[in-house]
């Protein structure tokens, strides 16, 4: 389908192009680029040799592929990144009108398509505000579960609103970015009284398996975004992973919610998968059967993703576990929904702004989207490939998530 | 004491310096600007006209004065920012070493030196990240009071532990812009069974009168700040209004904490007053006599500011009433260990971040911070001028907030 090779189990699947945000050993200005197959192609390059000069509506913008971050090509819309990506899949397919644009100059592709074992990533967009939901209801469910048993794990406005904090965006890393073990203030007792807290590096570090979302289109402080239109703020989606010190959120969070055990560090894949590519893999999310207020109804319920998940731990003695499979569907608010909840006060977006879904759990063991759900609080522990176990993450170990919706070779995914 | 007429009660005096950002009607570029008395003086056009050309040290770096924040100058460091406000003192004295460059030059004084009244302010930095902290201790208490009684007022973290949550940067505005009333889910009766919310508008709007602090030096992901040499991680300060929809938060912070209660608006002074120019005014702050953690422990007990602080609202009928005089002196934790707590984790500050104080209530009636402790939680109308009350705030309501240190001519305040 392309003339490009592309290996058929390839997330970058021409149906993907995701965008991102490369350097390389030759060339350290971090630009623009689109991930295809192997390959990386470098749209700044790309678009200074002529590459868009098949597409008026596009070459009059290009000067920003020039940019270090991807929130100018994010602020153009959806119907502009729409026009980018379907023009990016013409010119590689196999039969492109465009031939001398890319598939037959041979100066071009040996400079913009640079494979993607040599590039650098970095973040994709510069994030204003990050804001982290809690709209994965297993989840909520399983964690409300070990702390108040089965009857009051949900609290009682979880089903009204989707329950949110406001993240730390300086603490949003690209995935590969190292991330050192928090120090903070724990109890070795949470239940002893008095409540004396010890400092510790945090014992109970934590993963959440999480999707991320870039919003393209501002608000205005005191507007609010229609749940009805909201699709139209989603400039694309990422993995993440919401990296959690149990011990220090237990003790800190009340009343004001999790701070230090959450700002040390939250990782997103770095390829952003557009709203475009994922649409045709909308499905149903979770029911929710309580009455809501009209800011928050959706008319159409296939309001999800069916994104599969995958979690692997890598300890340091080499030893890969795919510890937890679950599925992206698995969340009771949908994506306008928070975008209409988080406006609903007049709270402005801009373009660049990161919302994390809340951690994403099935209902069945090993498909639990953290190592506090899938270690039952940190009593029984996960059996690891090499007669390793683990309650919650030792130094040294390497988490992998990987997501991809598709079947065969249009695969779209978000890491290679 | 200047060449320039300043009067005697103004909280821009020779003693201040504070710097912000401004725009003109025949030239609405933001630009830098400090302002002095009635005037503000253009740093950008100050600069551009060899206003620091007997300043080697500045005049290399003038270029930071054409940007559109202060962002550029904060990062420049504590030594610099001495140097420039020392340098524009010594400008202003009516002995300056330097009479050409502004006392003596009609042509510049009369371009440079504006009126604060035909200047319009800015937000003088681009927020990264905004945190709030929660260190005014009569306000912890008093609202722990209201909700739990005073034996459990205090939540077993607070005296061990800055409690803080990151709050929302795209929200935080210059004083002056008007805020919507937020719309969102509250409950007619916090205590009824089952828990229905209605969707109206905030009926319980409330202000946190704060101080503001932001940070000119950033520290890498990883790595924690010092509480021994915090303080040079100040850039200076301004007052903040921390808007907080008390019914939405009532409903929503269980538990990650407030989220579309704060989101709608934080409004802080457009100058701000560099660490230095509050220096003299160090004082006491609230004793903590709970051990603390050495990360925590700083050796000086003069780490509080004395500032006077008042609180006016005045109504749509025009009359103006001052309901509550405090003193920034009430927090119970200093800014240096705020970025210590802040950043033990790991979480990297960078120039321009935004943290916020907690509310400053004194233990008096009319001491404290907010609407929810003067009118005891809603109960007890406030008493105002021409026969009016409050429990909230109304629609057309202008609440302004006054801070200065000092007395005489050498007054050290925020606003005009
Ligand atoms: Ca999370
Ligand atoms: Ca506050
Ligand atoms: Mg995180
Ligand atoms: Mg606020
Ligand atoms: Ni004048």
């Amino acid at each position: 389908k392309s003339w490009l090779s592309i290996s058929p189990e390839s997330h970058f699947s021409l149906a993907n192009i995701p965008f991102g945000i490369i350097s390389t050993p030759t060339n350290s200005k971090p630009r623009p680029a689109v991930a295809i197959g192997d390959h990386a192609l470098d749209l700044s390059l790309f678009a200074q040799n002529n590459g868009f000069s098949a597409a008026p509506g596009i070459e009059a913008d290009i000067q920003i592929f020039s940019d270090e971050t991807l929130n100018a090509f994010a602020a153009k819309g959806q119907s502009f990144h729409r026009e980018v990506r379907m023009y990016l899949q013409a010119i590689f397919t196999d039969d492109t009108p465009h031939p001398t644009i890319l598939k037959t100059n041979e100066k071009l592709k040996s400079e913009a398509l640079i494979a993607l074992k040599d590039v650098q990533t970095h973040l994709p967009m510069e994030i204003g505000d990050y804001t982290d939901f809690f709209a994965g209801k297993n989840h909520a469910f399983n964690v409300g579960t070990l702390f108040r048993g089965p009857e009051n794990a949900l609290n009682s406005n979880y089903l009204h609103l989707p329950v949110a904090y406001h993240g730390r965006a300086s603490s949003v890393v690209v995935s590969g970015t190292s991330l050192k073990r928090p120090w903070g203030q724990t109890l070795s007792d949470p239940k002893a009284e008095p409540k004396v807290p010890n400092f510790t590096p945090c014992k109970r570090l934590d993963i959440e398996l999480e999707l991320g979302m870039f919003v393209c289109k501002g608000n205005a402080l005191g507007e609010q975004i229609d749940v009805k239109s909201a699709s139209r703020y989603i400039f694309g989606y990422v993995l993440m992973n919401d990296w959690s010190a149990r011990d220090i959120q237990m003790w800190e969070y009340v009343p004001l919610g999790p701070f230090n055990a959450k700002n040390f560090g939250t990782t997103i894949s770095a390829w952003v998968v557009l709203a475009d590519a994922l649409a045709p893999f909308v499905t149903k999310g979770m029911e929710n059967f309580t009455p809501l207020h009209t800011y928050l109804q959706q008319d159409d319920v296939n309001n999800a993703l069916d994104i599969a998940l995958e979690i692997d731990i890598t300890t340091s003695k080499g030893n890969t576990t795919t510890i937890s499979r679950s599925n992206a569907k698995h969340l009771v608010w949908s994506w306008p929904q928070m975008l209409a909840h988080h406006t609903v006060s007049g709270c402005p977006m801009r373009p660049g702004d990161l919302l994390g879904s809340g951690t994403i759990s099935g209902t069945e063991f090993q498909t639990q989207g953290s190592l506090l759900e899938l270690s039952q609080g940190g009593k029984i522990p996960l059996k690891l490939e090499g007669a390793e176990e683990r309650r919650f993450l030792e130094d040294g170990d390497v988490v992998t998530i990987r997501g991809w919706s598709g079947k065969g070779a249009g695969l779209v995914g978000f890491v290679n």
